[in-house]
């Protein structure tokens, strides 16, 4: 079967619900505090113009990282694993089966 | 003679170029101000991409606006002066004719 045509139970769609928000939000909280951090030691137009194409290339990266479909389900879990936003244990609730998968991905 | 005819002495190059910059520091140290207060008030991400928003704006308004070209001189700083960024009296040193210009255009 392919991994965009794996099905999700109703249990495992609740717990990839719950990890998925828990990365986002982790995710969210860091960007919050390094764009603070950012905009603090602005002094120049130069460090705004920097800012702003940090800002450019995070939106873009969030909007398209952040897909709930669970056809490309199991990708997004194993980037955010291997990005560091979610760990493979709280994951835990899904099939063993797409959790080796993920983990496995995550580390390519 | 059209306005982008008009010539320039050598004086009134000089007195250009300062009261350029003094715009151009002047706008550039409140946007720095702007994007500090903004950004310390960011506290989800709806704020981080408002204040992206924000900065893409500014940016292409900003590359826009500040064209040091003698052909365009006379509107650029009919801008400043509308938008406070630069007083009539500190293009003292320019030609009256220009500064009336530059005086009539503002207050369109």
């Amino acid at each position: 079967m392919k991994v965009n045509e794996i099905s999700w139970s109703d249990v495992e769609q609740e717990v990839a619900q719950t990890a998925f928000q828990i990365a986002y939000e982790r995710e969210i909280n860091a960007l919050i505090q390094e764009v603070r951090g950012n905009a603090a030691q602005v002094s120049q137009l130069e460090d705004i113009w920097c800012l702003h194409n940090f800002l450019s290339a995070r939106r873009h990266e969030i909007d398209g990282k952040y897909d709930y479909n669970y056809s490309v389900l199991i990708f997004v879990f194993a980037t955010l694993v291997k990005q560091g936003w979610l760990h493979l244990e709280e994951l835990k609730g899904l099939d063993k089966d797409k959790i080796a998968k993920i983990g496995s991905l995550a580390r390519m």
